[in-house]
Order: structure tokens, then sequence, then C-alpha cells
């Protein structure tokens, strides 16, 4: 509802200043609301993160995923059964104590995520081998008090992703389903045009109670990194707290095999933004457009009635082909005005009409990532628009990938340039972790560890400590 | 997960038990969870979920409600600062009052409700009468420490609802508002077969801090009222508490009046199970139902590849049609087996294929309505599907209307008589809340209020305490 659109800051000068003026100006979250770390979607936000949200959820249905909603709330007994677990998150969990005046018997946890929440119901939902492998999801947003500089979308107290939990015969199969779990991600960030790595989490990194952790790490524009997703390999390790055990073919009792996957949904939708935006604002991947296409009538008063009639008639064609499509047909507005908002907003592709179109039987286009006017031939109209459409994800998907920048490193002096350049960078490394603490306390970056497919072999020295290296290791400033 | 599929209990002896065993054994929700009132939807009941909250979502943008998530936490000076509100809310908040090992300056509370949360924004996002009105809402859970019996999906600590607010020029505006919320719900509601009553609660019986109360209420088959949502003027009440302002045309400054909105999603879901199942199981409307076709196979061994190959066909020939179909082919049950199961799930229509329809080029039809079986030839396939599909909503609706029961009571006698029937009893009434008292102590009915719309004079006495009636009311023993 504010009407200066136009962003002050240049992506290229100041990456956190623009980013913040574009989520606020856009209108895709409000960040004054009364408590530090919480945020209010606004319908741009809110719609773009529905359409996030369903295109996992079609890809999650199709390899049996089957959607679950469990409560917010976690008893402190639960959340306390997993000693690792409860370490790793008992800092962050927000407490409910109180209900109306009376002091509650046990205290209730906001969940930070789900795992003990949900597997003391495996335990009595699973008995046989016939009841495996069981794959459940839910969406919805998790708690955690994250002391660190909170950011809109990025670094929040209460956010939003999808949580799958799975529970199999055998460790290998769980391993089997982290992959299945990374070609979910894969397939979904390419509708978004989004380009990561999959890492391997060193062991002193890894989820609270995993046996393996593989981390989904993406490049923003200011050279940092960011995990926008994560799936585990939870070995036996809750299931042995939880009891979930099923009768094998032989009538053995044996525990289950688990994952947990996180796609995190608000987070990828700051990077949409991050990553393809530009000086004037959002560019949304067609398929995340809350709006894919806006027609803008150009007209004097004479003209009018003509122009708006066949901004109808286009509207209908492409609504009728299941466009997400606006008519911005307000008076109060110049054009001029009408291209500033959509272009903030990050409308793919928009549709000019006037006149002079009128005689030739044709409309213009202009497409938001090149911001380039050219015409188009009524005839042609609904194919021209899905080419069009198509051609701007690539485009997109294209610069996207130039930005995931990785660099070789050979010696420490030479891994300090590396990192002050941003993006990641490729070193070897000895895999201890003082080693990792060492690099962290000098220069602030992180070891994310290996590529999730392995293939990358270390001959040499540590690029850090030299001392013998084990793997070819990713490090980097992260967010 | 439970194998044992039989309703052991008939819906007319004891609607009750009937209803919690079909809830746990169709497995829409596991009500075993660690913290009473709090349950876990199931895949069947989430899909079933997303499938009313879309429809609702459809009605409500079409109706240029936008959607926006707010956080689920709620400072308690917020939450304070209507006084009448936090009146009616106190003895059900939930207060996290710690996070980590820190307390908090500042008590949270979990939100109950969202106005104390979103109008502070309101505040900072209208200023001219341009904004308005502003109509927006949210869908997901809410929080309210209800000491009643819990019940599934009707009556609990945590609950799924779509809330909307709006903020419009005049109190007329928003009494017009609270007439298009009527609207959206009955054409929804229309689509899962379900009747109700919209009435004006009395003034005792209002939401906390609202000028009027528009309830939509049912009658479940146990002859007890269900409220599942509500509508409410909001006049200037909370404008003024929160200092939501506008200017006008003359540039005067002026309170917004508002309403707020809530669907019960989730009640929606409890009277769906309620009212249209059977001593089978669920029956879904089509519209909401997780699977709207199984296909079911008959074979012996020597058939089986045929059989299986023109069911494959079939399969694909619904999908492609967007219709919600299942192929269950699998091998270790009986036809007998799997016909219980998807009856027990509430799948609207059933196809079976067997190798006598092979040869006559025809499927079988069973609907879960009547469980009547008649043969459909393949031509005629898809039109067929959809006409059964439409019959099933439309007898679902009739039956449903006939359990929509109003009885008129003339004196207290029959007013009690006719309660023991259950249902809605309309009456004559004097509009004090002491007889409304002295009602529910003697009967347990409460007085739900006029019809919405008006219309229904009263003339004679009250027909609880004879005085002078000012009003027909519908009254009855709810939930």
């Amino acid at each position: 509802m504010s009407e200066e659109l136009g962003i002050k800051t240049k992506k290229k000068e100041n990456f956190n200043e623009w980013y913040l003026e574009v989520v606020q100006k856009a209108e895709i979250v409000d960040t004054r609301y009364g408590v530090k770390g919480f945020q209010i979607f606004m319908p741009l936000g809110m719609l773009a993160i529905d359409n996030i949200v369903k295109i996992f959820e079609e890809e999650l249905q199709a390899r049996d995923y089957k959607p679950v909603l469990f409560p917010t709330v976690i008893p402190e007994s639960y959340l306390k059964r997993e000693s690792k677990h409860i370490k790793g998150f008992e800092q962050e969990v927000f407490w409910i104590t109180h209900a109306g005046k009376n002091k509650l018997e046990e205290r209730l946890s906001l969940r930070p995520t789900s795992e003990t929440a949900m597997y003391p119901m495996f335990a009595l939902w699973i008995r046989s081998h016939s009841h495996l492998p069981l794959k459940i999801y839910q969406k919805g947003t998790v708690f955690r008090y994250d002391t660190k500089m909170t950011k809109p979308l990025l670094r929040g107290r209460e956010f939003y992703w999808i949580e799958a939990h799975t529970a199999h015969k055998t460790w290998d199969d769980a391993e089997q389903q982290t992959k299945e779990d990374y070609e979910i991600f894969k397939e979904t960030l390419d509708h978004f045009a989004l380009p990561f790595l999959t890492l391997k989490r060193p062991d002193w990194d890894k989820f609270p109670g995993a046996d393996a952790t593989y981390a989904f790490d993406m490049v923003l524009p200011d050279g940092k990194l960011l995990q926008i997703g994560t799936t585990h390999n939870l070995g036996e390790n809750f299931a042995k707290v939880f009891k979930v055990k099923y009768l094998d073919v032989k009538g053995k009792k044996k525990f289950v095999s688990q994952t947990s996957y996180g796609p995190g949904i608000m987070r990828i939708l700051g990077a949409v933004i991050s990553i393809h935006g530009d000086d004037k604002g959002v560019i949304f991947p067609p398929l995340i457009a809350p709006i894919q296409i806006v027609i803008i009538p150009i007209f004097t008063e004479q003209t009018k009635p003509k122009v708006l009639e066949k901004c109808g008639e286009v509207l209908g064609k492409l609504e009728e082909k299941d466009f997400r499509v606006h008519l911005d047909d307000r008076n109060q507005y110049t054009p001029g005005f009408k291209f500033n908002e959509w272009e903030l907003k990050g409308v793919p592709l928009r549709i000019e009409i006037g006149p002079k179109d009128l005689e030739k039987r044709q409309v213009s286009f202009v497409r938001r990532d090149f911001l380039e006017r050219f015409s188009v031939s009524e005839e042609n109209l609904e194919q021209q628009v899905v080419e069009t459409l198509d051609s701007i994800n690539y485009q997109l998907s294209k610069r996207a990938i130039e930005l995931l920048s990785v660099s070789d490193a050979k010696n420490y002096k030479e891994v300090k340039k590396a990192l002050n350049k941003g993006g990641f960078v490729r070193i070897d490394f000895c895999m201890r972790e003082s080693c990792s603490k060492n690099l962290k306390g000098d220069t602030g970056a992180d070891v994310k560890g290996p590529l999730m497919e392995g293939g990358e072999k270390s001959t040499g020295n540590c690029s850090i400590c030299n001392k013998k290296a084990k793997e070819k290791v990713y490090i980097g400033r992260s967010y």
C-alpha cells in the first residue's frame, strides 16, 4: 500500500539494502510486526509461497509422500527423549507454561522441527514390514529462538517450510531416500530457475540426532552461501529412542531406519527475490508468479472503449488457457505508473494494447527480464505467451547459474583471497573440527562439506592447515 | 493402518460412539497424541481439509479477498488492548513465557484469533478512502484452552480454520460485508452438500468486541446444533482501540468499520463425516473426496492380464479428465476386502472391472450413497461418471436437508418436548438474558438467535417465560 514505487538502492552497490527495500516495497512481507523475528506474509508473498508449496507437494505426492498435520506443540518429555536432539535445540525452543491463569502440568514447546512429535506415533503405526516405507510430510511454520540478526524470509524466529519424514527397513533404504529427496528438490527448484549444490555436512555440523546430513546450498548475490533445505539420514537413532520397530519377513523385530527432509519454502522465496531481482524490483519465475501476465490498456478518452474491449478479449482467451492473468484497467493511474508497479511486483510478462495495436491486429509484449518490447500478432498470442514465459525461465536460470561460482584454493593465502571474492571455495581439507574452527575464527567462513554424490578425490594437503587432506570440500561465508 | 475395517457401532443407535469409531478407523485423525485436545490429521483427513480450503479460497479470492499469513504469536500488550476482547478470551489463551533458558520480556500468546495481531497493521496500511475496502484472509490453526470435553474435529485446543478480516468506510459497508460472507459460506457449503441456518446471536453471546455476530449453525444426527462458522460486524470498536483511520473524500479523518469472518474448516470436515456417513463409514461429497473414484479389478490368474490392461485404460481416461482416481491393484487383498476399505474411506464412486465386463465392453459402477451396482457401457464412461458424481452430491444434500429439522414450540412444555426431539426449536422470545439463562439451567439449551435475514415476526408471548415476546428465535442443545 506504499505509493512510492522506485527502488532507491542499486543491487550491485548494496545488495542487503536493496533486498530489504524490495521485499517491503513490492509488499512481499511486512517486517513491522511487534515481535522480533516474526514477520507478516503480504498477499504477493503468500501467493508465491502457496505456488512454491503446490509444486513441492505435487513432486512429493508423485513419490508416495502423504500429507499430514501434527500439532504445533510438543510436550517437553517428547522433545527431551533424544539427548543429542534436545541438546541441539534447547537454546532455541519457545516454551508454553500457562493456559488462561493455570500453570500447565507439563511445559509445551512450540515445535522447532517435528521428529519428536511424529516418531512416538510411528511406533504406534508401524508393526510389520508391509507398513514400510512410511512417507509423510506436512506444510506449516516452525519456531526457533534464533539469536542471530533476523532478515526477512532468510532468517527469522517463525519460518514456513515443508517437513517430510520417512521410515524404512534398512539404513541403506533410508540413504536411498535422501537421494530421492535430492531429486525432488532438484526438479522443483528447476521450476524456480534456482541452481544449488548438495553437500554432505561434516560430522560436527550434522542435524542433532542424524547419521548424515545433506544440505542444499546456494550463493546469494553478495557472495554469501544460503542453506535452503536439508535431508537427513537418521539411521536407527530416533527409532531406538521412540521404539519404532517392525516385524521383518522372518518374523524378527527390527528397528526402522528413518529420514527427515526439510525444504525451506520461505528461504526459497527469499532466494528467488535475491537472485532473480533487479534494480526495478522482483522478477518471479513464471511458474510461481502470483500474476504471470498483466494487460495494460493504452488509450485516449476517444479510443478507450475499443481498447478496453480488446483487452477484455485477450484476458478471456488467456484465462481460458489457465494463465494467471490480470487486466489493470484502473483509471486513476497512467500506463507509466502501472509499468513501474508491475515491474516492481515481478510480473514476468506485460501485454500492452493501444489503438495502433488494434489496427494491426497485434499486441505488444514486454518481458520482465530484459524489459524489451516486441509486437506479437493476435493469431499467435497463446503460443507466443507460452514461448516467452519459457524463455524467461530459461534466461533466469542462465543468469542464476553464473552466480553459483566455485573457485579453487590450494593454500591458505588463496583461501582467504577466494573467500573475499565470495561464493563457494573448493579446497582440500583434513576433516578436523579444530581446523574448521580456526578457519571460522579467522575468516568467518564455514566448512560446508564434500559433494553428496562424491567423486571428487583429494590428493594433496589441507589448504588451511597443510596437514594431510582427506576430502575435497566446499567452504564459504554463510547466512 | 488399522486392519480391522468394520464399524461396530450403528450410527442410529449411538451416534457419538459411531463417530469416534469412524474418524479413527477411516484414518481421518489420530487422537492418541500426548497432549489433550491436540490431534493429528492423517492423510485422508488432511487431503479433505486441503480440498475444503481450496474451494473456500476460490470463493474468497473471487470476491477480492487476498491471502496473508500473520505470526502465530501475539504479544500480550496487543491482545489486551481491546478490553471486551481479552475478557472473552483470557481464560483460553496459551502463554509463551520462555525461550531457551531465558524468560521473555513480554509474554506471547498463541493466537486464539487474529484481530489484535492484524489491526495494528491495518493502522499502518490504511490512510485514505482509496485503500478501502481492505479484505484479507489467512488459513491455519488457532489455539484455545477449551475446558469442555474435546471431540475429534469438533472440539479441540488447536483447530484449523480460515479467518478473514475487512475494513470499510462505514458501518453499513461492514454490515453488507457480513452478507457477502454469508453468500460465500452458502455457495461453498453447497459443494459439500451441507445445509445450515444463519442466526444473529443475542447480545450476550456475541463475539467479544463485536457489534453483531452472525453464526452458521447446523444439526448433527444426534439432534445437537453445531456452529461451523461466524461473521462479525465489529463496527468501529477495534478501529478506535487500534487507531485505524482513513481520510474520507472530503479530507476528514474517520475510523474504519470492520468485520471478521471465520469458516471453521475442521468442523466442516467433522460435519461432513457426521452427516453424510453411514454404518459402512465415511461418504465424501465428490468435490472434497481425496479419491473420487476407485477402480477395482476382478480377475482369476487367467484373466488377470486382460482385466488389468482394461483397468489401466480406464484409469488413464479418467485421470486425463482431472478426476482424482485410484486403481487398487494390490495382490494380497480380495475384492471384497477392497470394497470394505474404500467404502470405509468414503470414496464416492467405485468402478469394478471383471472378465464379463470386458466381453460386454462395459464396467460396473457402485455408488457409495446407495451402494447399488449398475453397468455402464465403455462409450458412456466419462459422461456417466460426471452424472453419477453429481447425483451423489444431490442425494447427499437431500438427505442432509431432512436432518436440518425445525420444530415450533408455543409454550414451555412444548419447548421441552421439542428440545428432547433434537434439532432447531423455533420459539417466540422476550430477548432477556436472564430468561435464556433459566432455559440453559433447566434444559441445557441455548438461544441461538433470530434468522440473519429477518422476516419472521413475533406476535405472542415468550414461549419460555410468557412475558411479551420480541423476536422469533431458534434454540437448541449444542456442541
